[in-house]
């Protein structure tokens, strides 16, 4: 068939079209956490693609405080707002329906079909629960949750998904149910409510009781504290924007708004956002439900790490950088503990101007992360095996500088070794490494494309600068720690490579040698700085850096012994000024790059 | 008298003491800034120190939204809560009330004596203006004070001082009355509510009319919508703190609090907090004073500047790094606005973790900002004339070598010139050129304690990066933009150089000669960099950095030229190795320190 000359029209994602609510009816006492129990429950779901015969396709996504099952879809032709996370689940999408099988429940206590404050209390027709119903916690709900899936047949789920209240439901799964879920996403979440956020959950529940419609919770079905639960809306929308995000929306020009009953165009958003809330909510959930998160507390007194020690579910912790209720703080917690537990976990934190609700919107870097991270073996298209020895084609001489150094870290590094690769830039390292040794490696760099890139190879990354990344693991946590050409770039390198001395037990360190030769003669004739493929660019474009010697890195490494650290310099790689050909005598003159091994004696 | 050997006792500074309130009865009609008018007007007002027979004495300071005019000192000797701001005014602290005579009332539409919504309607005894009080601003209030200030017979004030809605009456003073004020003190304000602030407001502002209580606002006093209004001021609370300044003093192990009918720590914080206020506060007080913050806009169609353009007050903007309520942004965008108009100020950002209410706290660095910004001629400890030329006494070779390119750029700098000093450090340069030169200058640096050096030398200062600072300046603003030794820290120092050539006629750039032969010697025989006194530190120790040489500098003009900038390199200095003797011939390898002049051609 000869090749047309139009573009060739790319199939867009289909949708997952008309879907259907359903109902799981759990018959038997379900005991909560604080001691109480339920006379059974009621759980409204929905489902999206198709359940493989071996059952080990399943996806589980939890909704946030205000959302529901309706993740995906619409309901009949006419229905015109699909699901909260259209864009992310369907097929070809990043949560793909043609491989997965999507389901999600309302969760105990809310008020979109599932059991909860404003249901009928079983064996006694017309009468509500309302103020009634038993305290809840995140765990409830996560337990039922997995009686649903019981339910299904289904024994191992291949992942769950969630951001906030959702966020923190798939952490307690993974706390709860060690390996039941193979892969975890946890998106702006917390492991705790912080105080500030305790706090305005409470002027909201104040704002709720406070209404004299409220009547201790047992108000008439329609004739509930409308006044007060829209306040405590309006107020915690406010918390799920970012400063920025309101300016752009209604700040500027927008700022009046003279064409309606309101003053300043926000407060014509926050009263419809408050009068639609009070249409789909029920006060007394929101009260159960605001509570259980407040209550939700995965670090006590024996910390997080505690909790998080029997995981074993391979996760990803998304945060984005505007949210200011769920903080990338609060989400590196999380990440945190995983690692100093020893977990596959990894941190990618999204540049979004949204705050907390980026979650729900469509972003390309976010919506990479996903679904990359979900990719399974078979679907993916393996990014090695490019030549033959395992290293991604090197196309020219600049290609072969990049990776000189890797081919001596290579040798160095045994199979299943621990390895800790700061500043790993795209992860090529790890990915061969866990490849052709699986060792258990973690990447650090703080670049969101670079985090992006490991995202997709499979390889474990904490977006996060290396001084912090490195102060958070435990002592010698690591086989090896490597700098690969990236001490140069670092202020006071002395104490991040004692740093690295203390997590890991070797440390290989390659960098360019600034006593090279023509360094030296450039210098002495010109008083100039050598222009080339390393230097590449005239003083006034520079980055900052710190620029060392051979000499100046052992005499280095003799300081360190006389400060009583236990090390010793193992093995030491040098490659002349083409990084290609090893070069044996007069490094500090004659080489262009140095590898060293730093041993730490025990 | 021999000398003791006790250490001398110091003087703790002494209490105002027991203070009175009192009323100012403004009698005419006060017209408004929406065309409505009031039929007379009351002000409460305290007054501490004593005028002087001159009247140049006063100082003004303006209140925050719910604070009042008791700004220090008891009312009997049994009164254990002194006034809001006794650690800041009294005899011998910052604001000193030795040598000032300091006032303070009730803002206008307040409910703690002045006249507002709870005030009974003048010819009509008994009723109260309550919702039919009309629409205010914050120009109304100031221009309240303005009447008080009359009446005591003060043609000028000393200065203008206040904090949050305080801090945008004193803006709002020196826009309102140029000249009137000789300096102001603006402390974590704005010129503008932003978005989140106005929508914060706004549901606090719900809740108070969706209590049924408030009956349109008419309801009898003590029988008011308490609920919505301690809702609301809970909000409001939580605005006033830091997230971390909260987790500090509620988290942890404080987190729950089982001693009491509270889950939370912070919910039995929050119900006192709101309580209290209910039984000081007047809600529609509250409304209307809120209403007057969002409605206040000095930013509006024409921007910032055009509102700023007729000050002449010496100002000094001081921020919180904490704050997210009146961010240190929206601080610095009333600094910029007032450097864009060429205007004496400064801006200085106190790191401290207690968010917006910083300003009311007892801190160290704040309460220095403060007290020497108002320090007076005749108070002021010369930090002159210490040796003959007018610099600092020079105490060994270290110090020569410090101010070595001072001299020089001392003898470019012409008389009144506006200088530029971008990382000025203690501000020594400018304090000098400005007593012997009466330069307008402006420092650059961003470290606190550079920064409050210069509050106390009376150089102006901007606590701010060189780069963002310098964006934010007009082509041409200066007669001189000097760099001091500090380009060789700067990343990609180019771009730097080329905004400074843009902001200043003329340039001055010191630097580090790397070409120095002694580097190059050092570097060709030993790969190693030199270790001096400019080059203290070994490698691993070193910042970042970017030196350069002579020769290097000279080629980067060179590029500038080539690339269409207009400018010529006008005077040279060169000093040698010992920084003190001055070098004439082969510079690029002979001298140690260069100073150039670059003139942008017009």
């Amino acid at each position: 068939m000869p090749h047309s000359n139009h573009q060739p029209c790319k199939n867009k994602p289909k949708e997952v079209g008309i879907v259907r609510e359903e109902t799981f009816h759990y018959n038997e006492a379900f005991h909560l956490s604080n001691g109480n129990s339920l006379n059974g429950f009621e759980l409204r779901y929905e489902s999206y693609g198709k359940l493989s015969p071996a059952k080990d396709n399943a996806i589980y996504i939890c909704h946030a405080l205000t959302g529901d099952h309706h993740i995906a879809g619409i309901y009949d032709e006419n229905d015109e707002k699909p699901g909260w996370w259209n864009h992310v689940v369907g097929p070809g999408k990043p949560i793909d329906t043609n491989h997965f099988f999507v389901l999600s429940s309302n969760c105990l206590g809310g008020c979109r079909g599932s059991t909860g404050p404003s249901s009928f209390q079983p064996q006694q027709n017309a009468v509500r629960y309302g103020a009634s119903f038993p305290d809840l916690s995140i765990s409830d709900m996560v337990r039922a949750q997995k009686a649903l899936i019981d339910h299904f047949g289904i024994s191992e789920l291949y992942a769950v998904v969630g951001g906030s209240m959702g966020g923190m439901q798939a952490l307690q799964w993974i706390v709860e149910y060690p390996g039941f879920t193979k892969n975890a996403i946890i998106i702006a979440a917390t492991a705790q409510h912080s105080v500030q956020t305790i706090a305005f959950n409470e002027a909201g529940r104040c704002s709720i009781r406070g209404d004299l419609a409220w009547q201790d919770g047992n108000y008439e079905k329609g004739n509930g504290p409308d006044r007060g639960l829209s306040v405590a809306r309006m107020m915690a929308h406010i918390t799920y924007l970012s400063d920025v995000g309101m300016e752009e929306k209604f700040g500027g020009d927008r700022r009046l708004d003279p064409s309606t009953e309101f003053e300043f165009s926000v407060q014509g958003y926050l009263d419809h956002q408050g009068k639609k809330f009070v249409e789909r909510f029920d006060p007394n959930s929101y009260l159960k439900l605001t509570e259980a998160l407040d209550r939700f507390n995965l670090v006590r007194e024996e910390g997080l790490e505690a909790a998080v020690s029997e995981v074993s579910t391979r996760t990803l912790v998304i945060a984005f950088s505007s949210d200011w209720l769920y903080t990338p703080k609060q989400n590196k917690d999380i990440m945190d503990a995983l690692l100093k537990e020893g977990k596959n976990a990894s941190y990618v934190e999204i540049d979004h101007t949204h705050g907390h609700d980026s979650f729900l919107i469509d972003s390309g870097p976010f919506l990479h992360a996903l679904g990359s991270f979900l990719r399974t073996s078979d679907s993916e298209v393996s990014l090695l095996n490019e030549n033959d020895d395992g290293f991604r084609k090197l196309k020219d001489r600049y290609e072969v500088k990049k990776e000189a150094d890797f081919r001596a870290i290579d040798e160095w590094v045994m199979p299943k070794d621990k390895v800790l690769d700061l500043g790993c830039g795209r992860g090529l390292l790890l990915e061969h490494l866990s490849a052709t040794k699986e060792v258990q490696g973690l990447g650090v760099d703080w670049d969101l494309n670079n985090a992006i890139s490991c995202v997709s190879r499979r390889v474990p990354i904490y977006q996060e600068d290396i001084f912090t990344a490195l102060s958070k693991f435990n002592d010698n946590s690591y086989d090896w720690v490597i700098f690969s050409r990236m001490v140069e770039s670092l202020p006071e390198p002395g104490s991040i490579l004692k740093e690295a001395i203390r997590v890991g037990r070797k440390v290989a360190v390659s960098f360019v040698n600034h006593g090279y030769w023509r360094n030296r003669f450039n210098f002495l004739l010109k008083g100039h700085r050598v222009l080339n493929e390393v230097y590449p660019h005239e003083w006034e474009s520079n980055h900052l850096s710190n620029h060392f010697s051979i000499g100046e890195f052992e005499d280095f490494c003799s300081r360190l012994q006389e400060d009583g650290l236990q090390l010793e310099i193992g093995r030491r790689v040098f490659y002349r000024g083409d990084w290609i050909n090893k070069c044996t005598w007069l490094p500090n003159l004659r080489a262009g790059l140095a590898i060293y091994e730093i041993i730490k004696k025990t």
